[in-house]
């Protein structure tokens, strides 16, 4: 039987830690294939490249010379629809994102790169999956996580996901988990998010940077409440965000399409 | 009583022309801020600038002095971002993104700057729309959709939206609107989506560009459904992912931590 093929990216770069554990542990599953960013793109949510041509370049692992490892000019989406298009010898069995350094829980997936990927490889028709360490540092121990990393994409390896849903997982910097808990993304945003940049020729500048605000800390089932007690938070997401609840309020602005969800 | 404030974003950039129609549309309701990127940033989804400091620079409007016009080099939601916390006088009562040339609808939404921004005012609490219509052209006649802009504008800021709920408005191009439509949000995605680019290093390099392709093209509640058959589409949107239904085929995977909907 043919192995299973396992798409790999990112949003941290070709280079970062995270990406070659998550190589490291998907080759004990299947043919790997890596597509991931040339350099850093965090925060690049689902940002496609419309402006410029993307280009593909192969690195050279001097370990596994037959590992296929691209690095590409474009963001973390751009790597998942070329790989899928221009690299991959067939249709992966899975797609994983990461693992990332820093967390990507709460509304802070509208930002993640990481989880860009994710949903793009959803809308294709793939089962995907995120992994993101709420770390601060680029250099850290994945090992606490290798387990459930594995047991999680084997997972859905065999059984796939629901149509048009995603996993995206965080862990706590641990040293060892206090398990894993399926939760809801929590309800909480960014604050405090510019201090000016010193600069030489007066215009305004400004870094974003900012402090998380739970808007919840009490609810104990969401994902950020999870890695604050030390599990790993395992989110399904949909594909469709539509408000299903406010159709009738909006009546009086438009014809009441009943809908049915798809 | 103090008029009301109306932030105005965008990502195809503050001198695009769908932005100067919005503009000139919510001077009607009340005072208005302009900061949009200072170029077009279609495709930039939700993304942040994590990695350069962004500036911001006051524009000149020669016809309207008063006129708080800034543009910024960061990305759509660093434009809410930076507004919210750097240039607005208060706290907007309503944020409006576009018009985009382009419609924002189906799967599209989730790489759409126009919705992002949108997200990002959600994110804070704001009640925010968006705002595309289905065009190819950079100089259209958006009069068609004029006093459907003003009445969902006016709408939503007597009648605020519910928590964590936004609007994607999208309009086709017609010389007549059919109707507004309450929609949900339709299932498709791009097909064929890289085209070799000629260059002269011998590089692997490709344009994006590709085919949409309606997955549910026979059901008639969608967003493009009613973009296909002259309605414009008002399809609310809301920051909770969760796909809740399929928590109880994860719990192999981790303790069932039951949710409750926040």
């Amino acid at each position: 039987m043919e192995q299973k093929l396992i798409l790999i990216t990112n949003d941290d770069g070709v280079s970062a830690q995270g990406i070659a554990v998550l190589t490291e542990l998907m080759l004990q599953l299947g043919d790997v294939v890596v597509v991931a960013p040339d350099s850093a793109r965090s925060g690049a949510a689902c940002a496609i490249t419309c402006t410029q041509a993307v280009t593909l370049r192969r690195r050279a692992d001097m370990e596994r010379p037959h590992l296929m490892v691209y690095a590409c000019s474009g963001s973390p989406v751009d790597c998942v629809k070329i790989a899928l298009e221009q690299v991959c010898p067939r249709q992966p069995d899975l797609i994983v994102s990461g693992i990332n350094h820093g967390d990507n829980a709460s509304w802070s997936i509208h930002y993640s790169g990481t989880m860009g990927a994710v949903i793009e490889g959803c809308m294709k028709g793939i089962p995907s999956v995120g992994f993101s360490l709420r770390t601060l540092s680029h250099h850290c121990d994945f090992s606490p996580y290798s387990n459930e990393i594995v047991r999680i994409a084997d997972f859905v390896l065999r059984n796939g996901l629901l149509q048009d849903v995603c996993l995206n997982v965080n862990f706590p910097e641990v040293a060892r988990l206090a398990g894993m808990r399926v939760c809801r993304m929590c309800r909480g945003r960014w604050v405090q998010e510019w201090i000016s940049a010193n600069n030489p020729r007066g215009m305004n500048a400004f870094w974003l940077t900012g402090r998380f605000l739970n808007l919840e800390p009490h609810s104990e089932d969401t994902d950020y409440w999870a890695l604050d007690h030390g599990y790993g938070a395992i989110t399904p997401i949909k594909l469709d965000m539509t408000a299903y609840e406010v159709f009738d309020k909006l009546a009086i602005l438009g014809n009441p399409s009943r809908p049915t969800k798809s």
